[in-house]
């Protein structure tokens, strides 16, 4: 089968990239074509592999070459992320909404030429649930909470929600909608999403880097592991459109914890030493948006198709400082561990 | 002040520009300019008034000259209606999408210039609520109930209402979004939307005309007046912020009745042999688009405004009747009246 992972150079993008590798196969067929497409290069691991092809540049650019480009399945993962969009409103409205939408009629021309709607995965967001001064936002939030979204990224992935079911309901595409939580721990650097910090608070100081936290310790948020969501990806793309029941976005699993207890587990995987290295500085901009987040979430729609959160946060880091381990170089992202 | 109605030729929109302009004044303003913008030119009535400028053409192509035009207030009705979006799925996005969103860019434009945000009152449908395989659609549909559409036009409609909310938040609009209910009775002929015949069945028996009802008697569904429709999307415009309560969309007040209160309605009103007039012959297209729909709607946040649902259906063909006979030329749509 032939598979496209668009934001196939970013970190969940590249992570699904090399579960997908290494399982090879998907929903029972063996994967011959593995397709990534980034702003930015994919990782020379990825690269390395026969079955990758490797594109770099702009969505938008590449979906017109796509009409004519059949794929089994397509994992859409590409987007700017909610820092940016909040601050850079035409970027959001191109990069998440005229690119999603251009890549669906891309597929909808290559699946009436087929006449096979392809298989389509939308990584939407946990960032879809707001507050409403009408209606106040449950906590935790759930499948079928009324979405409320406070900010234009969370705008832009509820409105794509209900593109992939339009398409879906009229046999364009076979799509659904995962709702991704936020993902900690990210390895790496900060980058431009309101949420970075709920993986710098941990990476960091297990780098012996001090980090800050722009929020207080009392706030709460659903989070799940780089790994807990990769499987949701996989298993959203392999459930039979029964299984899914209606086209609605599906919350993936998470573990809903506040601030203070991903310090508790730091310190108790890391030590005191490394917890320390976390100071407080309120960011009025970030704790304005995280202000509007859910502070927690459930999935009982995910939970059908046998997914399951995280089983604490300490086994999250665990997970993380393991994962650094296993990477050539990773040694250097765990330097402040005694 | 100067007004911009959007859909000014269609029955709404030109009742809409009647109404005002018999009002002389909107939110405590006088109304100095009326622009009417449609695809087809306005009533003359209208055109005659001095205030009145009239302008044909697709909304899409006027929105860049729209850019540097400012105006007090924007009422959106343009619209292609839902039948017509079911069938060529391209017409929908660009009329209610695209065109949607030239619009919001244009007003954008003019706000940030002018240092004023427009007041813009979007008119969606009570056709955004559906019901969806894993959760059911309550009856009567809230406010809050959870939108789940299931047409293309109540896909558009949704996202119309999610970017209205974010211009607003982002204050590039001071927008608002009245979920207008099926408008019964509308004068003149059918069109191309999946609930004409919710007037159909009043308006040619009463023409002396056969009607065909494609759907059961049975058949539930939330119904409002052409003047209870004007009366909520002049309210909303004039509603303050603190009255809206947050930027979801409101549903406008609507009575919730079946096909056959309908006709007992208009036999009281009119007469058995007006009623006889009605024929039952299944239009499964039709039948299928309507089992989607609601059968019934409250409109609690509408009440906080001070709007109220019709007194009755009888009352509601007594008003249509009452309409045909002001108009001149109008006893001709009353020859079925003994």
């Amino acid at each position: 089968m032939k598979l496209l992972i668009t934001g196939g150079g970013g970190f969940v993008g590249a992570r699904l990239a090399r579960t997908l590798l290494a399982r090879g196969t998907l929903a029972g067929q063996t994967i011959k074509t593995l397709v990534l497409t980034d702003q930015v290069a994919s990782p020379a691991d990825l690269v390395a592999d026969a079955r990758v092809q490797d594109r770099t540049g702009p969505l938008l650019s590449q979906c017109e070459a796509l009409k004519t480009e059949a794929f089994d399945g397509v994992f859409h993962l590409a987007s700017a992320v909610s820092g940016e969009c909040e601050l850079d409103f035409e970027l959001g409205m191109r990069s998440n909404l005229d690119s999603t939408r251009a890549l669906l009629d891309a597929l909808r021309a290559c699946g009436q030429a087929s006449g096979k709607p392809t298989r389509f995965v939308f990584s939407s967001s946990v960032a879809v649930f707001g507050p409403d001064a009408a209606i106040p936002m449950p906590s935790p939030v759930a499948d079928d909470t009324l979405p409320a979204p406070q900010s234009s990224y969370g705008i832009q992935k509820l409105i794509c929600e209900h593109l992939v079911s339009d398409y879906t309901r009229k046999g364009f595409i076979d799509g659904r909608a995962a709702r991704l939580m936020t993902v900690s721990v990210r390895p790496g650097r900060p980058n431009g999403a309101a949420s970075s910090f709920f993986s710098g608070i941990i990476r960091e100081p297990l780098a012996g880097v001090e980090a800050i936290c722009p929020v207080d310790a009392s706030v709460s948020h659903p989070l799940a592991s780089p790994g807990k969501t990769v499987e949701g990806l996989i298993k959203v793309f392999e459930a039979s459109r029964e299984d899914f029941l209606g086209r609605l976005g599906m919350n993936l699993p998470s573990i809903n914890v506040r601030v203070s207890d991903m310090l508790d587990a730091l310190e108790q995987v890391a030590g005191k030493a490394v917890r320390d290295r976390v100071k407080f500085v309120r960011d009025e901009r970030i704790a304005g948006m995280v202000a509007n987040w859910p502070t927690g979430a459930t999935a009982r729609r995910a939970a059908r198709l046998g997914l399951h959160p995280d089983e604490s946060f300490a086994d999250i880091i665990r997970q993380y400082i393991e994962d650094c381990r296993k990477t050539p170089g990773g040694e250097a992202a765990l330097k402040g561990l005694a």
